[in-house]
């Protein structure tokens, strides 16, 4: 059953100087990868890229080619830098033009055509072919085409718009996990832990070091689909930890 | 001047199932991201991919190809997921060996051979070729292979190693900016925000809007080398800012 399953992939593609020079941190990946995992897709793939339209094109042909769904952060507003839609329209070999329901949305908040400037006028197009993503925070949608979800950057509004596509996304089962702190460095079990990966050839373990009030430990991370399975392999990382001495705790995930 | 200054680019390849989970929030990125601006090296991509040796071979061998340097964080302690050294001496078509000067170190540390488990060497493996990068938090050293800088994935032990580099690394003139939030949302300001752009044509301006105790606003931030330049036009960002009648704020960068 395992092996006939159908495995569903993701990339996020982020768009944004301002991740890149270390100015703002990024909140939408970890918050994206946790989600996906509920829904049975897995995140394979994150590429955090500059605003530049030849690269946009290039990293988003590139992705919905390989992956099930493209996730795009950035680049969605009125401003010069915003050349989201402009990119993706042109990976899509098609125009991007006024979208009447985007249009319709900015008319309904400014009441008055001509309160509408050409700057915010962009934000009512998209690429021809497009399905709207709905924010209700904001005045600039997202949209979707094909396997591509075009999503805003401020993280409040990605959160809402990932939270409305529903049954846009389909996924497999999810991965469950499993999470154990072993207070130990991870030289100490490294041998017994790969064995234990050995046994368990349908769970994905994972060890993690950290670095905490001068100490080296590692949490262990495991994951499968069947919970049976990751149950006995998480006892079997127990009893290692405990066999060198170590103390394991368990952790939520 | 500007036009025929030597630019030097980087790319950073986060490995690690953990940050693509969601499980773990990335801290890497903005850290070297920003330690990049100040050497005047740009950060131009980030990829974060998952523990798989041909991702991590394909993806090392794409960017060292087309960067000026590659780091990597994750992947060099001693469990069996920890595949960076492998993969990389696979991407340079070496071997991974011990390396006599990281095996010396394990051995100061541990005394006695006896001690040094079959784990445990595996951090004192390096890609026929390297130079060590020190650690001196725990015991597993990064490395460079020419231009490809490989390093640990826990924060604090990354940031010794990057901050060790020393003269390792040379970039050109650093990247200085101003950043003012405008305190008004992007639509009201877009137009004259890309005329401003228009006009200084060496300054990389960035509009970064964000969602505040129920208000949308934007933050202007300028990037450039010459700081006369950078200057001047931050004074037609605040002008503009105050000519829709917004009250500009400098903020720290």
């Amino acid at each position: 059953m395992a092996t006939s399953e159908r495995i569903y992939t993701a990339s996020l593609i982020i768009i944004g100087n301002e991740i890149l020079s270390g100015r703002t941190q990024d909140a939408n990946l970890a918050f994206i990868g946790r989600r996906l995992n509920e829904r049975g897709i897995r995140l394979q793939v994150v590429r955090v890229i500059s605003d530049v339209t030849d690269t946009i094109v290039a990293t988003v042909n590139e992705c919905r080619a390989k992956f099930d769904y493209v996730f795009t952060t950035g680049g969605i507003g009125p401003t010069h830098d915003d050349i989201t839609a402009d990119s993706i329209a042109l990976a899509f070999g098609v125009e991007n033009k006024p979208n009447d329901e985007a249009y319709q949305l900015l008319l309904d908040h400014y009441g008055d055509p001509e309160k509408i400037n050409s700057a915010r006028i962009r934000m009512a197009h998209t690429p021809v072919g497009a399905q709207l993503i709905h924010n209700p925070i904001s005045l600039a949608p997202g949209f979707q085409m094909e396997n591509v979800f075009v999503m805003a950057g401020v993280p409040r509004i990605m959160q809402v718009m990932f939270d409305g596509l529903g049954d846009r996304l389909v996924g497999g089962r999810p991965l469950k996990s499993r999470a154990i702190d072993a207070r130990l460095p991870e030289g100490a079990i490294a041998g017994g832990l790969g064995k234990v990966q050995e046994r368990f050839g349908d769970i994905d373990i994972g060890s993690y070091p950290y670095f905490r009030e001068g100490l080296v430990g590692c949490t262990l991370v495991l994951r499968g689909a069947d919970e049976t399975q990751l149950d006995a392999a998480a006892e079997e990382v127990r009893s290692l930890v405990r066999s060198v001495g170590g103390d394991p705790v368990d952790e939520t995930t």
